[in-house]
């Protein structure tokens, strides 16, 4: 039997079998809502309102977690409640992973638990007069009995052996990788408590994951902003300030280690974990990101040909990196594809499932560097573009990162009247990126600018010549927060938001022309990375950041690079899927390819040069159209 | 063509081939003359004086390394000059590893190298804007093509290789470890420098060895008292220091550490190698040593029933236990047998090849603790006795250690005259282990003293009651360094003795009852440890510490701890026989069996209880038998 939810207020619906949580629904929905323990109902954060319909009964969970006024108002934990007929409820903006606006999640298939960490309880008989075998190999037999391998103890692990199989009399835990390493053992039965670590390291903002290794479960998760910030916003200026010397590479690298270990810390204080049952993480970046973490020198990343230092997976021991799991325990980075294409778009590849596509599928995960990925099953080409931060708010004049008061939506009616929706709805303080990719969407649908993205006088009063060149008028003073300032669009901010989208769809026409795909065959667009899942598909489409494509083939996926590292953290096979799309994935360097600059002067007018890619686009603008194509001789 | 060698003052000769360098021959025949450098000839320490015959002319070595005096006077390099015809040359005490009386070399047979360590020089294709693999990936190919492998490169060398690749102009070598790992890269073609160091941890001594890896050759070897001593003498006493804590534990282990990087350091800094060369380690020592070098919880080796931490060969990351060669280097311990018989008796074995002898064979390495080893290839029983520091000088009234002025050999002429010699000819200072043994031997031989071990008043002159009981008078005080005191054997003295060798004895009696073999099948004795070499074999079988045999079936090798540590540095098979014969070994603990008591009871008689097993010794001495036989009900 299967019954219908329906989520307010946005509307979306599932249908999802009897006795299905509504977090399950909510997952199918594609609704924003918190699930930050995994389901287990340990956090509290996916609290809904029942707005009609029948669910089942409170769990001991949920009277823990829910307030009695707001049990009696009919809030639920969403991951505790089962749908028992058709239902609708509301979600409240405080149970929105939005809220936070530092998008860490991002979807993820399903993957059959296969870890590196075994852990297996032992009764082991001691040593007697007359059976002196030692520790070790009284050890590795009983192990051995178990599993068929005879593994070897970490160096640490060797030095405690003795200590701890007399203080459990014999009867331990021994955590065992699958390298045959033993990392650790543990007085009595400790085998229900195995977890691992997922950490995915943008240039901007750093999550981490704590992950129950035994059901696969999210118990943490958090993010903050990226603490190497300090060394340069973009990864260019920290190449730069870690090329310096051995000590300025170590500093950053202990900057981002210790960002990571203060999350990893949260999540044992938030959920009580015992650091040495922590074995595993599985480390996801871009290639600078992944360097930088692992302390590689990153010289040749800043100077052609840009190659990278350290192309194939890797494991390392946690105490050689400083990461503060268990000592002995396995720190595993994803593969690089190159300089510019790193383990976090293989992670983009696993989560979206790129590599397994009968249909041509474009793939971009978006951030101040946007890595390109085209391709299906039959071969995928990769490329990086330089789109830079304006998406984030930077570089813009009213611009700012995504947080209360910021503009995230814009949309301006027939009649010219600006309509603008700031997160969490207070006055507005700025604008955020997708709020500034629809102001210049709909400045162009609106003809208040042309195709050349240049903003007309005559259109719009809105449009005026301020101290700073041109600029179109969102907020007026007296409604923002500040009560100082008018909150503008600047023709400079045109110029940035057409110059990230020009290398983005630049990056794309160059895969496609140098891996000899047809346009026509472009399937399905997905759009991975911190903010993506805020921006209006319609506005991306209409400013020609992406190929002209139905919505409905268009979807946002959020921070797939997590998600990439989360499979590979529970999934071994994972690990040898990200190899394998490693390997077999081309690679083109923009900056050896003139064709890359002839699609990048075509991408800068608005949707592009080339108007007949988008025909739908052209016909519902107003923009004069001012274009003028360029073609390489 | 032979020619013959003639050694002075001892008058040994060997027979070796027109050519060979008189340190061969010295060799062949068993003469002790330094080899410090492994005859490079860099060390100058081997200068024999050429008395007569024909030697090769002067190298530039020796026309550096040797005084123009001396020179003049003849005197040559024994690991620079030929032979050319029969010659007789001169050893002076200088030249005599004898000198420093830290027994540090022993005997060592040859062994094809086959090291962990692997130089490869590699060209490598720097990566251009079309062929942008990975550096990591790119060093990988190139060592695939030469060797079929692809190794994974140490976390170190990760970071940097980026940067030395770049700095070599991509021409490097790359060290390899045969567990695939790449522990360095250098610039440039380094292969013709490789080294490993080779360390024997004895209770009391300390040696380290450091070998051309390309060659086998020492290219420096040195010793020092362990500097663990001032946690106790014993092995115990460090056992219950250690026991105390974690804190402990690290402090005795970092004491070790410590003492080894000295001797590593002053090696560097004799040879000019480079630190960074020295890519591999192997350890010997007996299974307290070992853990303690290690940092393995000892408690249990100090309780019964004294189960070993760790028993199976093992290899470690040199930072791991702060070991200052190459960071990335390797460092292998071989394996243990049991609680007290540990890697030393199987370095030990290696050296004496005792696995590989068709007949019945004793190998004992005598120290504080004495490992007493019985079999052939057909099996090898092993046990451990406490015997104690007498040997060593210790827990005697005018003991001191093997250094200059100390009596090592004593002789009673037949009409009661007391002939001492000292190391050095120095006027005496005390006896070491060398002179109490003779001492014992010879008074029992004399008749001052019964075979129960008590001096006898009436015999000697020289026998008196003194303040501290009765006591024989070896030196008196006049004749003395100080002269201020005479040197005297007490009854106490004898006794320490008498529990020492009781203690061997009984050992090899427990091995030889519990294996089954038969007295008869005895065909050879091994006398190996620190001091053995100066242990003379008749008197040794006089007081009973071994069985009867003739003696030209006794041999002394020296440290053969250190000689088997140093096969297994030069080669992995030497490894894979260290494991077999390990696996393969028989361990009785004395502790378990009431036999060895009723043999130690029996032992403390001199030379025992069982006349019928000394014939020869029993008719050569004057003592009074006082014998009483200790059979068990």
């Amino acid at each position: 039997m299967t019954f219908e939810v329906r989520f307010l207020p946005e509307g979306k619906r599932a249908s999802v079998a009897e006795g299905s949580t509504l977090m399950t629904a909510a997952m199918n929905a594609d609704v924003d809502l918190a699930n930050i323990c995994g389901g287990k109902g340990y956090c509290g954060k996916c609290q809904v309102e029942l707005i009609e319909g029948k669910l089942s009964d409170l769990t001991v969970m949920e009277q823990k977690r829910i307030s009695p006024e707001k049990i009696a108002k009919g809030f639920r934990l969403a991951c505790q409640a089962k749908v028992l007929g058709n239902v609708t409820v509301k979600v409240p903006d405080q149970s929105r992973v939005g809220r936070q606006r530092l998008v860490i999640m991002g979807k993820e298939p399903r993957v059959e638990i296969r870890s590196n960490v075994q852990k297996l309880f032992l009764e082991i008989p001691p040593p007697t007069l007359h059976d002196l075998v030692a520790d070790d190999e009284r050890l590795m037999q009983a192990i051995a009995a178990k599993t068929g391998k005879k593994p070897k103890l970490d160096y640490i692990l060797s030095k405690i052996a003795p200590r701890i199989l007399r203080e459990g009399e014999f009867n331990v835990t021994a955590t065992l990788l699958a390298n045959e390493t033993v990392v650790n053992i543990q007085k009595g039965d400790t085998t229900r408590s195995s977890y691992g670590v997922a950490v995915d390291i943008g240039t901007t903002k750093l999550a981490v994951f704590l992950v129950d290794l035994n059901d696969g479960s999210i118990i943490f998760a958090d993010g903050i902003m990226n603490p190497q910030i300090r060394f340069g916003e973009d990864v260019i200026s920290r190449i730069n300030y870690a090329s310096q010397g051995p000590r300025e590479l170590e500093e950053v690298q202990e900057t981002i280690v210790a960002g990571i270990n203060e999350l990893i810390q949260k999540g044992l204080d938030e959920t009580g974990v015992l650091r040495e049952d922590v074995n595993e993480m599985v480390v996801v970046g871009n290639t600078a990101m992944h360097h930088l973490f692992v302390g590689i020198d990153v010289k040749s990343l800043g100077l052609a040909p840009y190659a990278a230092g350290m192309g194939n997976a890797n494991d390392f021991l946690a105490r050689d990196l400083g990461i503060r799991i268990n000592p002995s325990g396995n720190v595993h980075v994803l593969p690089n594809v190159a300089g510019f294409v790193g383990a976090d778009a293989i992670a983009d590849i696993l989560a979206s499932r790129l590599h397994e596509k009968e249909k041509m599928t474009l793939l971009m995960d978006v951030g101040t560097n946007t890595e390109v990925m085209l391709g299906n099953k039959e071969g995928i080409w990769s490329c990086s573009t330089a789109s830079g931060p304006a998406f984030e708010g930077a570089h813009i004049r009213n611009g700012m990162r995504a947080a209360t008061g910021a503009i995230e939506k814009v949309k301006i009616t027939e009649s010219g009247e600006v309509v603008c929706k700031t997160i969490e709805d207070e006055k507005a303080r700025g604008i955020c990126g997708s709020g500034i990719i629809d102001s210049v969407a709909e400045m162009l649908r609106s003809g208040i600018m042309d195709t050349s993205g240049r903003i007309l006088i005559g259109v719009s009063d809105r449009v005026r010549d301020g101290p700073n060149g041109r600029e179109f008028l969102l907020v007026p003073k007296e409604e923002t927060s500040s009560g100082k300032e008018d909150i503008v669009v600047t023709q400079d901010d045109v110029r940035e938001i057409q110059k990230a989208k020009a290398a983005m769809y630049a990056g794309y026409m160059t895969l496609l022309r140098k891996s000899g795909m047809r346009k026509d065959q472009l399937s399905e667009i997905i759009i991975a990375g911190a903010f993506g899942n805020y921006i209006d598909p319609a506005s991306a489409r209409i400013i020609g950041m992406i190929p002209e494509m139905p919505l409905e083939k268009i979807s946002f996926t959020g921070n797939t690079a997590g998600s990439g590292a989360r499979m590979c953290l529970k999934s071994l096979d994972a690990r040898g899927e990200a190899k394998e799309v490693a390997r077999k994935m081309k690679y083109v360097e923009l900056a050896a390819e003139p064709i890359f600059v002839e699609e990048y002067i075509n991408a800068m007018y608005l949707p592009n040069s080339s108007l007949e890619d988008f025909p739908e686009t052209t016909s519902s603008i107003k923009a004069p159209k001012v274009v003028k194509k360029y073609v390489r001789r």
